[in-house]
């Protein structure tokens, strides 16, 4: 019996079925300094437990995206092993925020497969939950990627397309226990600017770049545990490392400090594309529309749907060419929801 | 209003200004560590506990020079984003070591003020300070740099040169409360030579070098959220990104471990100066003379000053030309004051 | 008197000296999450406090590697700063589990010297213990080194060279206090191989391959405190930073969890080639032969001898060529004892 894992086919999918994922991590104060120092991250909540606790945290959580990272890269070896594409996201929601100490672990279940009409291919749905040691959900998304079958001659399954939100609704969000802006220190955040200041279809150029490197892209993508070869092996992309999709969404996301310093807290993603590859020495900006504001419940906290755009060039603000396709200088285009004080 | 930071231009500076910098920092063990990844650090007080704790201190505390990095970033998006030039240090002093788990932050007022003749340029001095959780100062400096005016028809302030020491006084130089060498283990430190050792003039070529890599440095200035466009945008710098002087500093000082093993705690910056731009594939070397010798009140600790410069090529010891310039191949000249063993 | 260390000759060592290795070293989370962005580990054991704890231990542990590496690194300004090669190890142990939080410091013991008949080099055997702050052995090991003389006129020693065990007999290996796999969750660990169901001669291929970088490897060198020049200076390795050999035995054991992801702890080290230097821009790939099976007296503890093979190249399973030389490609070639649940 072959003992190195051969990933799953698309003929090895069924709804209805849970993965357990592998590889549980306790992530730690070490995981928290090494975001700062891949990522220009500034956010004050994830920087200082002064300032977490000021807004009525226990202390500074592992950032949003981080968390994020650790229970995707656990569903890589199951999920995206023989992926030829990762087409989607959905329904993102993070749930209890993460502290240095936690242990993770992902389970997923497939909510939908539909075999392409080219009978090599299929697209698979999973929802994915990332678990603490107190079996809590911290956070889940959906995620669809195209697999490849092993056997092109099994049975194509029943179709099954989950209907998915466009974007999650302003009530589907969770604001973490006891999260409370109306004592915000404005002066230590960095910006001065409030939920108030931002107005649907406002756009923000992030103005600051970064040229990325082999080495961080790839200390980034294992500190995840994400083993996908193409990140890691030029034997096997020859024509360059590809950059893990989230080491660009990270990136992005800390860029736009530099305009949206007080969106403190990721809650929601409602979708994301990876519009092109990213390969060391492309330099990445971004931009971000203001899609969308709501109030919460909680002191001080008003939501924001934010459009972040990655580039590795290119002029801010353009998106799509005139035949409505991504632009061949975007990166990324993600939209999600963030906290901040109102 | 445009939500990015275009940082302050010389008209927005006043004599007496305070300047409360964003974004505090929790340091742990994470930074603790990345410190020891990212310079060739070995000093013993920051590497073992058991090490620090037989000299009287409750642990290990985070490198001096780290601790500085931190202050330091916080300042750079209202002192330095519109610099022209980082002209000098002087008056620094540390003065509560940090342990994991402080979170710091920093403060700058505005000491100095001098409009260059070419009215299109000034130089700002400030006196920045490091608090912790608990608004003790753990280290302050003073800093001055050239910054640009945005309209040069603005009036020129009063100038306003502040008069700076030379040098720090021993008198001026802060022990930590209960550190004592007297029952200092040279062996576990690493090298036989104590304070008595040493003599004024004596110069200590540090044999050791290495070659720096983007990815370190910007890891390195990223950690400390130290912003500064130059250093991470190669569209910005297109003949190469410009490696933070506190880089070099850092590696220096590292490097003079073999040679200064004993020279555990940096306690006070007199000037530094950094004579030449650093890039990637330069290969850092370094080179220390005792300038000055002195004895402290504490058990078993003296202090020396030492003039410690890092160069990327020729003899050690080799600092200035015959016209009394920089030569090219010195990166930094730095004067400060250690604690060692006597 | 000059300040730096030369580092010690041939004709400095005599048999029964004692090295006390300087520099002791408070290992934390902060190296651990180092340790999973320099290598792709995935061992749940080191991983996951909560997966540690079901399997009797107090938490997870610092990797059994990093453990080495921290106590080898303090032995490099001793043992191997005038070394010509490291020839090889034997009798490697690991005694007890290295947790964050604990101090390690490194003592060895010359047990052999053999003058080589050119007159200019000889063997200098070391036997290494690295003890934590409470004075216990967590890991020894021998390793034999070729060591310049100074004075080629000294006279040559008398030669004793050591009888070492070709590979520990399973009764010396030494299992963790309170580890018990008997309610071991392979599901989590992410492969279903137990002890059963390997076979003496079983070979491998880990699959996965990194193409490494300058700045891994010199960030990882210098996080053990290896202070060897040629891993740093490209001007005193103008054809390219040597890669630590440590760095590809981490990077290849981290490899074969891909097909051993249940060898969770390693503790015996039987011996290791570097075989071929290992250089910035290789892709090092791995494979793995089982060279012996033992039981254990811990509940559902088994043993397996591997022989570990680190590539840059070529096709696994390939060793040596038709002359019993080590193929051009193979860096490593290493045998060791893991435990594994049966």
């Amino acid at each position: 019996m072959a003992k190195t894992n051969p990933g799953r086919f698309f003929e090895d999918y069924t709804v209805g079925q849970t993965l357990h994922h592998a590889v549980p991590r306790t992530v730690t104060n070490g995981e928290r300094a090494l975001y700062h120092a891949l990522y220009p991250a500034r956010h004050a909540l994830y920087s200082s437990d002064a300032f977490a606790q000021a807004c009525g945290l226990p202390g500074s959580p592992i950032d949003d995206l981080a968390a994020f990272h650790v229970v995707f890269g656990k569903t890589v070896p199951d999920v995206s092993l023989n992926a030829v594409a990762n087409l989607g996201y959905a329904e993102g929601r993070w749930l209890k925020p993460v502290y240095a100490g936690d242990t993770l672990r992902s389970v997923s279940e497939v909510i939908g497969l539909k075999q392409n009409s080219n009978g090599k291919t299929g697209v698979v749905y999973v929802r994915t939950r990332g678990l603490n040691q107190r079996d809590e959900t911290v956070m889940e998304y959906v995620r669809w990627v195209m697999v490849r079958k092993r056997d092109l001659d099994a049975p194509a399954p029943e179709t099954v397309v989950p209907e998915l939100k466009k974007a999650l609704a302003p009530t589907d969000l969770v604001v973490p226990d006891g999260l409370d802006f109306s004592a915000y220190d404005f002066a230590l955040a960095g910006e001065p600017h409030r939920w108030d200041d931002y107005a649907v279809g406002e756009t923000i150029d992030h103005v600051d770049g970064v040229t990325v490197e082999e080495a961080e892209h790839m200390l980034a993508t294992r500190l995840w545990q994400n083993t996908a070869k193409v990140h890691f092996d030029l034997t096997f992309r020859p024509d360059g490392r590809l950059i893990y999709g989230g080491h660009v969404i990270s990136m992005a996301r800390a860029l736009s400090f530099n305009g949206l310093a007080n969106a403190q807290m990721v809650v929601g993603l409602n979708g994301g594309a990876h519009a092109n590859p990213c390969f060391a020495g492309d330099t990445i900006k971004a931009w971000t529309e203001v899609l969308d504001k709501a109030d919460t419940t909680a002191p001080g906290v008003g939501a924001l749907r934010l459009r972040l755009v990655a580039t590795k060039g290119g002029a801010p603000f353009e998106l799509r060419d005139p035949a409505g396709k991504y632009r061949s200088d975007v990166l990324l285009d993600l939209d999600y929801w963030a906290l901040m004080p109102v």
